[in-house]
């Protein structure tokens, strides 16, 4: 088999057998096959596509490119979730200890990523001590024991997949949905979990904002999960504005904290609990309409909220300040966005407030870039709030950088007009 | 400027300015920009094409990517060939001479290039003592001197297009229409020509076999060179068969001695008329059917012949082999392959007759290949020839190298049939 000759079957747009795509992923990690061959690839299957088996293979054949995790040691029915990002989301912060308490094995392993503000392993490490390094063994005994472990992913998943993403994002191959999905899948696969919820995100503040795009994404993934024997299922949810009111790291934690006490934001409720009944029903708990009620009842019982607890501490981190939230180091300064007209939000433009929020140093542009875990943007008003001239906006949380340039692209971020809008949260859901 | 951007602009099918072709260009001349990105912007032109300007602009980048001629010390309109490849092409050999007799300059720089036969300059070479290194000055003296010239090009003529030649091979990159016009109009304007006709060879033993797509071809890099400020026609010409009756290197050149002669084969004298009436008329020596005259008139009264003298002797050929054909070392076996079945020459795979005479060891695999000058193939038929059974079609010219693969091949390639099919030579004409 030749690479040459693989490459011009895609480009004239012929279906690639498994066997073939299996040695495209395989030469290429292995380095024999150069970049500038697989670039000649990628931008083939930009073009011309990739049908479901295809993307299937793919996402197969990296995932076996490195690490595969045997979860089999866990007893009972393991799950996940994936979120494609967004502003505000925290979603994993609180969905893992709710369905933990509700019996399910919540076994993620999170990649840290770029991006405006941290991902979820940043966040955990808002809170001192928090370990998110540990042995298969140890990551198996905790899930077995409380049924919930969030770490960072193994250096060695899907190295595929990690050369072929830094290759994209020089070559103008990322927005491609076959290559997005097996990029995807390929790491949620090698995590080893049973049931996957995926959370695609859509809107202004997402990586895709159209909505059909979204969908066929969500859709491809799904089957991608299903082909390879795993349960799938997607929902597509709004990112017209930041889910919940905080953005930055120990501000989201926060929030995810008051979330598990019942005290939530109503959107970041509403997502948790969509994701959540669709795991706890995947997991054979209940159905789905009765895991909808177990998880509210886990949310007001507190036993979620302790489910959080436990997590922690078995992780090393300081449960004093999850009790008392007051001990996460503050921001130096607060600076309020006032509204200078008379109106309802109308809409955002969300994707600048994740910039905000990285020009405040909430999140990193390269893998060893520091996080300042306080700083962060607190919403008072969104979409549909009705506010008056003087009225509070949001509230910028700053140390020492990007206050001016946050401010300002804030102010032109947030469109006050005359409409009342009202955000879909739940656009669609893929089962 | 980024390279991300231009190959995100051409991928969205938007139109690169000047200066961003220049600048792809510059900076992967320059090892700026990596393979892996030129490899994907390559891809991105092949999906989505160039305008004729973009192209043009292409062709200029690349042209100025290395030496560029200036043949302005040569008195009068100098003229250039180019032919896009075919099996049994010797026409530069014939019309050379032919239109320097009628008082044309003809410059003419010489790739060798990889194929099935040699190039031009393997072919002049199996004359003895034939010399295809002259430096600038001396090249320009020989042609005011007597108006033709045949050398090898400069090594640093458009190093940007054996850059992207090379990694346009290895990543399904070749086959595209402004791709090959920019490579082929970088070298013929960067070798300073005034004025150049292009043979499009289009049939199954060319690179294209599709006359469309022929046509498309033709007509771009017409308007290349018109754009570019030169003078340029372009002849569709057949190559469903060989060209003449000899395929082989020292062969070729004692077919293209009979026809400076005035008794070569009729499709080989055709195409070097057509070719060279053009040349004469954009040379402002004769109108096109007064120059066919001429032309006629030179190969009759032995100019055209005497003008092949005075160029191989002034590279320091050994005239004696040209007044004496007999002296050029023939191949140690001669194979006839005989008709099995009565009919006609309906069709033949010209392609692997090509392929035939390079098993023979008339052609080179790789730039440092050996040739052997003496082997190859002589038609007895062509198609539309009537054949007996025990007739001989062709005869293959061997020495020790690749008899049984060469006389197994032509075997398939010649196609006896009940029909008489005719092949129209000149398919069309960009003017």
């Amino acid at each position: 088999m030749r690479m040459l000759d693989l490459i011009a079957k895609k480009r004239d747009n012929k279906e690639l057998s498994k066997n073939e795509i299996e040695f495209i992923i395989k030469s290429y990690t292995n380095e024999e096959v150069p970049d500038y061959q697989m670039s000649a690839f990628l931008m083939s299957v930009y073009f011309n596509g990739m049908t479901d088996q295809e993307s299937t293979d793919l996402a197969l054949a990296m995932m076996h490119s490195g690490d595969v995790f045997d979860l089999s040691l866990i007893d009972g029915i393991k799950v996940d979730k994936h979120s494609t990002g967004g502003v505000g989301d925290k979603v994993t912060l609180v969905l893992g200890p709710l369905v933990a308490s509700c019996g399910a094995k919540f076994a993620k392993m999170s990649g840290r990523g770029l991006g405006h503000t941290g991902g979820t392993l940043d966040k955990l490490e808002s809170i001192p001590g928090y370990n998110i390094v540990l042995d298969e063994q140890s990551f198996i005994k905790q899930v077995n024991e409380i049924g919930v472990a969030v770490i960072g992913q193994s250096k060695n998943i899907t190295p595929a997949d990690k050369k072929m993403y830094a290759l994209r994002d020089v070559t103008g191959t990322v927005r491609s949905i076959p290559l997005i999905a097996s990029s995807i899948m390929s790491k949620k696969l090698a995590s080893g979990a049973d049931a996957i919820c995926l959370d695609v995100k859509v809107g202004n503040g997402a990586f895709m904002s159209d909505i059909e795009e979204a969908k066929k994404l969500a859709e491809l993934m799904v089957n991608i999960g299903k082909l390879a024997g795993r349960k799938v299922k997607a929902i597509l949810t709004n990112m017209d504005e930041p889910l919940g009111f905080s953005v930055g790291n120990s501000l989201e934690v926060i929030e995810a904290i008051e979330t598990l006490k019942g005290n939530g934001p109503k959107d970041l409720e509403t997502v948790v609990l969509e994701v959540g009944s669709y795991l706890i029903e995947d997991a054979g708990i209940a159905t789905k309409d009765a895991a909808m009620t177990l998880l509210k009842e886990k949310l007001d019982n507190g036993e979620a909220f302790n489910k959080l607890i436990e997590l922690v501490s078995a992780q090393g981190g300081d449960i004093s300040f999850i009790k008392d939230v007051s001990k996460f180091k503050k921001a130096s300064r607060i600076i309020p966005l006032i509204a200078d007209k008379e109106g309802f939000i109308e809409s955002m433009t969300t994707i600048d407030i994740g910039l905000a929020a990285a020009y405040l140093g909430a999140g990193r542009e390269t893998v060893d870039g520091q996080i300042d875990p306080a700083v962060g943007i607190v919403f008072k008003k969104k979409i549909g709030d009705r506010v008056m001239v003087g009225d509070v906006i949001l509230e910028i949380h700053a140390n020492d950088k990007g206050i001016e340039d946050a401010f300002n692209t804030l102010k032109e971020a947030i469109h006050i007009g005359s409409k009342k809008n009202d955000v879909t949260l739940i656009e669609g859901v893929i089962v």
